[in-house]
């Protein structure tokens, strides 16, 4: 029986035979932190396969993938080569398989010849997926050395889905072990790295997608959110990423942590660094109705009127509450600037703005950590001890304290105390939501919330939490400004959220502030782990968060907050030049 | 401290008072078996409260609510009269609450005259509620003595709902005790029989409904079913009822058993004799966003294009599978009569049948019971130690032996990985469903399953399992026919299904016919005990099953196979004749 470490030499040494010799670059300099552009300056792509990478818009592309302007081979290639030179530059991948992938494209380059038509919506569009959504007769081993050299049987269903469409899925990113952290490392493939300041963190647990999105080395990707995973990596990569309603888009055939587990079920989404993209592939896959293929998938079309608006005035005048903190950490400043001009932008479009105030954030955060350590360790044991490869116990040197959570699996009764008070929150949140009827000037109650992703625009690697909460069968919590807080609380609601890039930080905009009177522990520590110069060029970026099912609505409304913040972009001056982007 | 008897007493005594004198009649013999038309016979009700109980077509009563052709309190005396002489003759009744029904109808009745306009799309109409759904001021007592007592602080979100729509509850209908049963006794209200022959149940839990409005005691009353709650009453009564999909009705503020537990949600959905009280109600519910008060309520609004049926060809030409038998028990052959009767009229009505092959229903049903027996005793007990009151062992002299099931509560990673079985069973019925598109002519899989409810149409008092299957902590399983295997099944895969009836038991016609050979010794006994004359005027139900979400589509497919039973009801002799069914 090999060590689990050969295991991981072995499959290290199979994904660079997979990588081909001529795709190979000498890497950036490793202190140079800002590495976002460095694809196009590298010097293996030709001008045209930087244009195709750099099309800004899905839409664009698939109108020429439709049309042939653009084979699916050459654009396949162009974002193929990309995600190469973004992957020897902050490792954001796990299977590649460039043949096979190639393969597909020109069968779809053969498909429009032949016929004149595209496959499907997304005919020959390079997608990008997580390590978790099986592609038949490829690994997915999900971060754990156990699950290696098992290759899928079948496509998970959103696979098929998008094969149908037309998509060519053409690389799979990296997760942390056990999928449970808001950072991305695992003893397989290792550390992803944030593109536009190595120091700090992709975000995670779709770190791969946030960091190859960024780089261009994608133009749409799909990652899965329990708890912020899709959040915060758009978010800390500076990229759009839309959490869905459970069960909106199927979840049957991908590999996941603590299977089974019901209470707040994990849901896939995509990741684009345009809205477009969100947009496509959330009608694409819905209109091809899930539902007769994932039983679990809600039988509910993709509606046109939601997505117009309907239930929110046409979107005409919309109300947004902004919450400023969450009355547990106090985001920094970065955050709190990008909050503002979020404000600034809506209320010159001719939208309204309230403060939204934070309700029960803190109990509805504790039920969260709760069902996470409803099952202890059994979940991860199982992959771990396959292969005696160790759990994780943190991304970098942290300090760890016992906390009062439970120690011990707890019986399926106690899971159903769990949800009960689960349902009263929800119940008082939904009813705090409503009765914002009577402060807005629409006579509905606020249309969405404008929110923090995370306390901090990114964070140093190690600066985080295991959301399982669980090391060695001991229970810990972490004093750490915790990731997962902001986007948590949202998944225990089940409010479809879409994450949007506002500015970067600037250390000379973004000073450090006089320290405020502490909320708490973990207030305190993320006041003192700021420091502007640490966080240059982060991506700031903040989510908007609608009612349950609301995704047509929330993709939406981004569209309107978005165009609003572009209206005003030499304004607000919201990108740093590109002089100051690099070392 | 009363004991949980003089409890009892003083409930019943409350009760009693609550009910008009002048209401009070001299009740049929016991011996008169078939009693669905003693209200007619009584002398208590006028020609026009005969007239208006039996408009046999709530929309009719709701037009003429609203027009003001008829007032609300002389619609709501009617039914209220009629109810408390069903509950004088087969006992339907938990709440009786007269003066305060018979003001909110004339408040109903004034509100129309000033304005001008019905309040809502139930402006008036009378409708019942099983009692778990809380009305403010009330006792919600579920059965269990020890929640006597405790009147209600505020209305359950459905309750609320239905008032905005302008309707009058008026009664509460009686449950068994634990909620957990296919029949209907507890030790605070007694027993509910089947008005159609008084040897038999009405079916549970939702049997205080299935009785009364067979009685026409209630043009509409809501029940719950988690397992089969609502239909089996509805088939053992010979009404209509819809178990509609997870979350589609809103159920917060409702009490019930196995509170927490979301492996398979129990639902709230109407009942009625005839279709479109079940139309109306789910139209009207709907419309009224429950989303925006529960927060479980899922956000699809009613689809008017499902329900005029645009996945499913226009329903100009259908294809339905009967399913004969679950491959575990072989119904008594009224069901099968009512089988080939339908099957016969489909045919004639230019539709396509099918054989339903059933897939894998013993261990879909296994899993049920898992689910149900996941606490033990836990839920129930703590509702009886209250007062001391006994756990009900049986509803009659029945036979128990031990069973393989779990003895004791489970952990939480246990439930999940249930879970991870029950995901597997209902991908496996999907595609199973899916498939049948190679042998359909339209293209499409089958539109709808058409299916026994149970496998006789009712049964003998105590002929029944308790479905958590735990006596004081000891799992027992009953060698029994099992009610809810037939239904429990599309609770697990959240199939919606609504029943519809068919025909009455005739013994002339519903011989017993010659032993086949046992699929195991529960289909044995099931054969053993069907005896033609016991089940004498029975009514005869079937269900139509759609798939997840389905429910618009649900209710049309069924009017259009009533609508093909009825044209050929001289022809198929669908009533027994009324000299025989009293007497």
């Amino acid at each position: 029986m090999p060590t689990w470490q050969e295991l991981v030499a072995d499959k290290r040494a199979r994904q660079a035979d997979e990588t081909p010799k001529d795709w190979l670059i000498v890497p950036p300099p490793t202190d140079r932190l800002n590495v976002v552009d460095f694809p196009r300056e590298c010097g293996l792509l030709s001008p045209k396969e930087i244009e195709i990478t750099e099309t800004s818009d899905v839409d664009v592309l698939l109108r020429n993938l439709a049309s042939g302007v653009l084979s699916s081979v050459e654009v396949t290639t162009a974002f193929y080569k990309r995600a190469i030179i973004a992957h020897q530059t902050v490792n954001p991948l796990t299977e590649i398989f460039v043949k096979r992938a190639l393969a597909r494209a020109k069968w779809c380059d053969d498909q429009l010849k032949a016929s004149g038509r595209p496959i499907g919506p997304l005919h020959g569009l390079p997608i990008s997926l997580k390590d978790q959504i099986c592609i038949n007769g490829l690994e997915t081993s999900m971060g754990y050395v156990g699950w290696l050299g098992k290759p899928a049987e079948k496509d998970a269903i959103l696979t098929e889905i998008l094969h149908n469409a037309g998509a060519v899925p053409f690389v799979r990113t990296n997760v942390p072990q056990t999928l449970m952290w808001g950072e991305t490392y695992n003893h397989v493939f290792g550390r992803t790295l944030n593109p536009y300041n190595r120091k700090l963190t992709s975000g995670g647990s779709s770190g791969g997608e946030g960091a190859l999105i960024a780089m261009k080395g994608s133009p749409l990707g799909v990652g899965s959110d329990i708890g912020g995973s899709i959040r915060i990596p758009a978010a800390f990569c500076g990229i759009y990423g839309l959490r869905p309603s459970y069960n909106r888009i199927p979840y049957y055939g991908t590999l996941t942590s603590l299977e089974g587990q019901d209470s707040m079920p994990s849901v896939l989404g995509p990741m684009s660094d345009n809205l477009n993209g969100i947009k496509v592939f959330m009608k694409t896959v819905i209109d091809q109705k899930p539902w007769t293929k994932d039983p679990s998938a809600v039988h509910k079309p993709w509606i046109e009127e939601e997505y117009q608006l309907c239930e929110h005035g046409g979107g005409k005048k919309l109300v947004f509450g902004i919450m400023w903190n969450d009355g547990i950490i106090v985001p920094h400043p970065p955050i709190i600037r990008a909050l503002e001009l979020t404000k600034k932008a809506l209320l010159i479009a001719g939208h309204e703005v309230v403060d939204w105030v934070p309700h029960r954030h803190a109990e509805i955060t504790r039920v969260v950590a709760e069902v996470f350590a409803a099952c202890a360790d059994e979940d991860s044991s199982e992959a771990l001890k396959l292969t005696g490869e160790p759990l994780v116990h943190n991304m970098a040197d942290v300090e760890f304290v016992s906390s009062d959570l439970p120690n011990d699996s707890i019986s399926a009764f106690q899971l159903w105390q769990i949800h009960k008070r689960k349902l009263a929150l929800r119940k008082s949140y939904l009813d705090h939501w409503q009765a914002t009827k009577a402060i807005t000037s629409t006579g509905r109650p606020i249309d969405a919330i404008i929110a923090p992703v995370a306390c901090g625009a990114s964070m140093p690697h190690g600066e985080n939490l295991q959301a399982l909460l669980t090391l060695r069968g001991r229970v810990v919590a972490h004093v750490s400004p915790s990731y997962t807080q902001y986007t948590g609380v949202f998944n225990l609601l089940d409010y479809p959220s879409c994450v949007f890039p506002v500015t970067r930080v600037d250390p000379a905009i973004d000073v450090k502030k006089r320290a405020h009177r502490f909320l708490n522990k973990r207030d305190e520590r993320c006041y003192r782990l700021y420091d502007p110069e640490l966080w240059r060029d982060a991506p700031v970026s903040l989510q908007l968060v609608g009612q349950s099912y609301e995704d047509e609505a929330v993709v939406a409304m981004t569209g309107i907050v978005d165009a609003a913040l572009k209206a005003q972009k030499s304004t607000f001056s919201l990108d740093i030049p590109k002089a100051r982007s690099s070392l």
